[in-house]
């Protein structure tokens, strides 16, 4: 069960990581476009949000390695 | 089962803290660009709302982490 | 039964919390970017709507924990 | 059976609630900014459907606290 | 059986008023937003029609009541 | 089976009549902001549709409410 | 068998028609706002259409029916 | 199987003809509040669509009656 | 397995010419009422690609009605 | 298993067809509601494409049939 | 289990060539009404694309005709 | 396993070369539409992309004859 | 279970390349198409995107290969 | 099943960086259509989190490598 687990969780994980800093990317990029001159603020912003999804999506990579190493089984 | 929760579980997380944070971070983008002298309070709404959902976010992967290690069996 | 319900149920509640209060995220941000002025009003809102929804994610989050550690089994 | 169904009963139920709560959070946020003067209505009409809501939602949770703890098996 | 029921049933219909009232919610104060002075006649009609909803969920919160309890086992 | 068909069924009824009645609601609460000295044809066509919805949903509990209680098994 | 499939097919029932008639008559309340002397037509054009999907959705009513009380089995 | 088969299948054909038909209901009454002088046209092309679809639905639905009262088998 | 089979294809197949039939209904009622002098053109139009649609749905419904009476079997 | 597959996907042909051709449909009765004059080369297209569908789908009927007559069983 | 997939597997050929060329369609009949000089480049690009799906689907076709006709099995 | 994995997995390819010639296809015909004097850039950046997704397509589809001539079993 | 992946995976894969690379392929056509002159940036940044999934994708590619010729089971 | 979540978890990953990646695509390819000399700014926003998601779907492609050919089972 944990081989399937982890197969599986780190595909999903990958959806969720896509899904959200791809929407903040396309967001960040069409902002620059709009407005060049604040594109100091608007990366941070972007990093900022970015991290928060990358930092969930780490540790459920985690997971995902602890299972399909067969750590803790 | 607990092994295949983790690992699902760990996924759908990011998934959810991914669409989440994604809307936020894509919105804070966009109004930093069309309003760049409120950035400061748009900031802290950014913020505010993406740490209630990092919040719930970690509630979960702390689950799935007992899981995945066995803990609590 | 209950492990895997604890993991599943923990990724489905941080896809709720996550849809919902970026939603609100999403909102109060282009709003406040659109009539700075109202701020305080939005913020008002955006935190009144987001809590209702943390609550429900609080409660599901303790059942899952109360699940995980094998509590009332 | 019962503890599966209260760990995913209390998951979906974040997301109805999320969902729900999050479309009302998200057009009373941009309804205050489009008109800051109607604040006052636009809450009150915020509040009264978020409530409807919030009380499915809690009947619902009690169920999943019921089925999580074995009461009734 | 009953049991699982009983849990995803209360999850589906917080899904289902949630979407529904949200909708209502939504269009309601965004209508108030637009158009102050009608603010009688719009409350009115979203009371109107979320009373409908919230009916048909209440019935529902009634029947996943009545298997979490057992009742008609 | 019965069981699992009624918890089931009558969450699946509260999503239709949600996603239905949500609809007309939100599309009449806009239509009186738009065209308030019409709010009597239009509450009438919103009535007329919801009920309806109401009727077909109504049908639907009573078979969930003859299921849950185990008539006719 | 039966069981099951009446509870379900009510439940998918109540989505259809809710669907339906939903979309008809949120385009009846919007375009009789915005042609209110036409609301003869219309609301003839939303009953003819809306009786369409009412006709089957109460074969399938019936049908359901059927099953929950196990006729014909 | 046939019962199954039959409440399930009549709950997709009705959700088959919800949205089809609710769809040209919806197009068919912004239509008119669009051209009002054009009724005529409009309601044909409404009811020939319309009836394509219910015929479809129709023999669905017989196939459903043939399998709830267990005749063929 | 027959039975099952010839109620769930005949809802999907009401399901598809009903999302294909309605499109072009819907798509026909809008340009009729855009057009009117075109209304000649639309209908043909409308008429050829629903008449597509419904081969197919047809021949799909007489493969569900073999099945349902067991013919071939 | 041949009877469940030949229903089924019978069903799943029906709805590819119709999404496909119904879009095609749609975007020929409002393309020709746009430049009358420009009718032919838009029938053209428009046969050009659903004929492609056409044969995929007609393809998909015969494997259908086959399976459902037990040919190459 | 060839059976099954020739006959599933034939519905989302379907499924798939008819989104994709379906939307081809749709694109090319609007394009043409836009700019009709440029009917030719247009019908060219319509086809090329058209021509890349219908190959990837008779692929697809042949294997789930290989597969219902049990050849290599 | 394998047969039943070449047919369903080709009709999974035949959906996802579909979905993505066929944006293609529509963003290029409208493009064409909008500015036929960069029709070769177009048509160059169309090609490019599509062929991207063909070669992806192509290796599913070697795969799934593989696996529907049971090679390497 | 290696052979029902490979097929699956491999078309799943084919959804994730369609998809990416399509709105690549859509947002570059329509990008050339506004601004002509910018053709070189926007070819630039189209190949980096879509080489990057072309190589997340050929990856999983290759792992269906394997599965799909039995190495390393 | 550590060969099943190898395909299937390849797919998912790919579905994953094919929607983030795409998202980001198109936005930074309309981005420069839009605002050409800030191209710069674009392209880094572009590889910052383009990079963020292709890390997390290598790790992923790394779990499934791993379980693809066996290692740590």
């Amino acid at each position: 069960m944990g081989f399937l687990a982890a197969g599986i969780g780190a595909g999903i994980i990958a959806v969720g990581a896509g899904i959200g800093i791809g929407m903040i990317g396309k967001g960040a990029t069409e902002s620059i476009a709009r407005q060049p001159e604040a594109a100091g603020d608007i990366r941070g912003a972007m990093l900022l949000t970015a991290v928060f999804i990358e930092g969930v999506a780490l540790i459920g990579a985690i997971v995902c390695l602890l299972l399909a190493l067969g750590i803790g089984q």
